[in-house]
């Protein structure tokens, strides 16, 4: 059986809370299991200089792990003096993913800029900041709203995200780290509530993967992530 | 009157949650009002290269705010690639004070990690982080003896911090940020059970100070930080 | 009509010229249409301290642009001091799907080092770095064959890459520069020469995809990875 | 007997050169026993961005030590990379009690940028950093009266400092670097000429400190403060 | 004898490929016996900051070598986060001497910025770039004329460099790597077309050098320069 | 006239006081003219890792200016968080001549480690560096023979430096910051106490220059050499 009593397709229970620290336009703490990870986002006048005069907006990620989220501690990337390949690769993971549920015009030369930190990690952090980032964004985009700095919704989509993996020939959706630990492929699905995908990223860790098990990996994701949605938006 | 309805020689309301996070060996979240620091403990195995051989242990802290615990968004220190001259100085202060509390000779050739992450900042981040951490070594100590890493405790004082400023003239004890971008001297009290100084460190921002103001700011300090071992310590 | 006349389904013309330099153990310039990356593997004694006295080898990948490489010149990331997020993620890809075609118990405590460089960008070139370090690894493994380091071919499967996207609503193959900043939907394919997937990675950068279109890229990406075996392993 | 023959509650002796280098707006050499600090002050156009256009000026300090300052060589701060958090920690305190003696509102849109460099090292380096630089102001504030780069002189008040500790119990003034290194109790005290406190930063190294230990090494601080304004303001 | 089967005053054979690159404003590869430069030059529109509004423009070069350019690899120098001392010594030098053929008042207040990658290297790579540089230089300036950004060509003299040296009391020219590890004597000299002298770098090695030494060395380098002259500019 | 009055041939007032700071094996100020440098020379136990073991000793210097050292401030190299290209190319050309004096055979695993620190500069810091440095490692070499650390004196040749430059078509040696702000030529010699040449150095900065012009600088420059040693070794 896997941790909390759950079938191969079933994710962790998630927790979400809204308003978790008082300074940021839109703060979500997300608990998908053991994985806590707190969602900021912070909405800030102008944008980068290569979108300057262009009357458009910008939605940009970072992603950290406070140095004991993990079982044992690693170097804490600000006294090392630069982000890992892993944060980079999965904070443009998360930024790029995020920026698909805005239309960037609306919102002004303004920036939406995405902090997730993983307070505890137990497997899918990324899709966990996802998740629970996306949810801050619709908080922050309440705001814009309410302070008038813009006047409609940019919001196209709403989207949540989910890991999932084949673990000895069977396919198990939202692994968390023992279990992402033996996993033969990896896989990171970014969906809207349509249906419809924003990211795929999947690897063969050992074994490579068929199409019919891509296929059964999908299939599953996409009904765990309908799932996350009746939970971040009930 | 004060944020939090208290007089000028009240300190804010403490809430101390143990075992915050699951991995690290010693974990409390500290909130003093609005102020909220995550202080987690890691016990490792070895010492820096300057102690090995001696026979002796270690602690070292480190510190580190969210981008987005300040009431504008800071830059993120890992994406910068440097700590601040500010991270820093706050960081040695955290673990010149709290090696005051251990005797290192007597837990082995280990090192205690100290990892203060402010979640949320509002004045006095620096002592909220002494005082939490300070619990959570008490915790980690607990964890080392149960696992009969050391035989007895290496604990020799249990020590909590404040801090003060003069604002108008007035002496107040734990400023909040409104108070501090105000305050005419700023001290930073770190002291024991038996009211003896770990710490001292005052700057006059604008007029010097007195040596009868100074007086005053220790007296009352000295009385908060009983009031938080009342708190810490029930 | 695409460059290179050739249809939506079609690669670009590959060629690879073996042994472009003279001290890698395997050096494989190749040329994607106006995409040339030069790909050294260096086969290097021992491993990442992490691998250590396991008894087992490491393959690992960096990858760099030369300044001009591009239409514009690009900060040299040595003078920069720091590789961008965008190479970190791209040379992550790198290895881990190379790894995949290698099994690492069998090269003994030595690390395959590959080096992929970037000597002219006209769109795909990780997975033009893919395919050619494919080739090079195949050369290092010849290398240590007759060096006498290795007894038996570490080789699992022959991989291959190929890029695609959605182009006003039609997929295509092999993009170019051009079509890639126009593209709404841009995917990464790595699979091996019986058809297997190695890596999928797949972004909507303007409208989301649709299961029906992921799989018509699959399908003529797989078609189009054959096609490069041909090439590659005539 | 203490080195240089003198009483516990003697400091070394001071010697000042003025114009020590040509270039510098004001450049003190100070001497306190084997310890010797060049103080450079520039006066610069402009200010930090954080304070443009408040019609007022700055004033920053760094600190650094030659690599071979002290007994044994320290590596270069330069070619490391990087400041130490102990460099850090000086030149903010030297650059805040620096600040308190100056009216910034009285020297333009400048910056006095001190530079205190240490030729040798024998304990004491900042408190001579602060002593020595604060000539060094003086005599760059003369240099831009002489300019008339302003009218009146912004100095508020003349400050000196000192440091003192606790070694087998007995207050000591301006320890040594053998003394420093076998103190329980080590402070820096900064104050005026009319014996107020710009500063005070002292640390249990050993055992706590009492009340009544503070005020015996504030009393004597403050005594040979007023020693050294003989010396340095003859 | 030496490789190529060349007597000591004769360089190796050398190859220029111009528009080796599609980007780049002049691309050339140059090959000098076994090893290869890639040389591109890019027109960039601006100056630094401290020559704006000057009406003249600049011309900087970046040196930098591919990992496995050598026979053992070298750590990539954007992964380490800095160029070396040699490199940076090199594209001073590379640079230094670009700009003695150009002048800068006719080219506008634009720059020409040099990229030297070392493709594959064996001694003499500092030369080579030089030689090949000043060749895509002056393609660069023949796409200014066209462009005309340019009225007339702002080339003082052509230029060309080459490596001398003292190996076993014998002046040899153009030092491959082997015979460069041997020498005692290793020299840089960098001339124009008419025997005129841009740069000398020579160093004792092992024994220090006479004055008739030094004149032998000048005297067949500038032979040799003079037959580079012939292939570069047939 | 020249500053100092002098002639083009002679070189400025020079001045050595040696056991200028207290720590170093050796340690030598050098004056010359309005430049003065602090030249420390460290015995360290041990060898970098690439001699390890081969029972023979290594030279190696860094150099540095203080910030305010020059007429308008530089950025302190240590906050900067690198060293300049220029300095990086000056200390390789200091530890490359200095280590042309040495029998590095002879000095067992040891580092002569040399740091030239600029406190003021007026034209030639690298050459009163070299010269200055030569100096101080005498003194260091002495302290070896006395502490017995070794049997013999490595020192192979006394040498010093000094530089030369065209302006306005005259041979001057000896530049000050205005004679090299000007120069056509700029010229870097470093010869033995025998008239021998240990580095040469020399760029055209404005026209190339001749052979003879060369000749005419060598020549004045060994005559300005040879009285320097009357000056040093007196």
């Amino acid at each position: 059986m896997r941790s909390n009593n759950r079938t191969n397709s079933q994710h962790r229970p998630i927790e979400i809370t809204r308003n978790y620290t008082c300074h940021a336009e839109g703060s979500v703490l997300i608990k998908c299991g053991q994985t806590h990870v707190l969602c900021n986002v912070s909405v800030i006048e102008g944008v980068p200089s290569f979108l300057k005069g262009q009357g458009q907006g910008w939605l940009t990620a970072e992603y950290g792990m406070l140095p004991r989220s993990t079982s044992s501690r690693m170097q804490r990337e600000a006294a090392r003096g630069k982000q890992s390949g892993r944060t980079q690769e999965i904070q443009r993971l998360i930024g790029r993913s995020l920026r698909a549920m805005i239309d960037l015009t609306k919102i002004g030369e303004n920036t939406l800029q995405v902090d997730c930190d993983v307070l505890q990690a137990d497997g899918g952090t990324r899709t966990a900041s996802i998740t629970g980032a996306a949810c801050a964004i619709e908080d922050a985009v309440e705001y814009m709203l309410k302070a008038k700095l813009i006047s409609e919704s940019p919001i196209i989509k709403k989207i949540a995200a989910i890991s999932a993996g084949i673990v000895e020939s069977k396919v198990l959706v939202d692994l968390d780290y023992d279990e992402d630990s033996n996993c033969e492929t990896d896989m990171n699905i970014v969906m809207t509530e349509d249906k419809q995908f924003i990211e795929i990223q999947g690897t063969a860790e050992g074994n490579p993967f068929s199409q019919d098990e891509l296929n059964e990996i999908l299939t599953l994701s996409s009904d765990a992530i309908q799932s996350i949605f009746q939970i971040t938006h009930k």
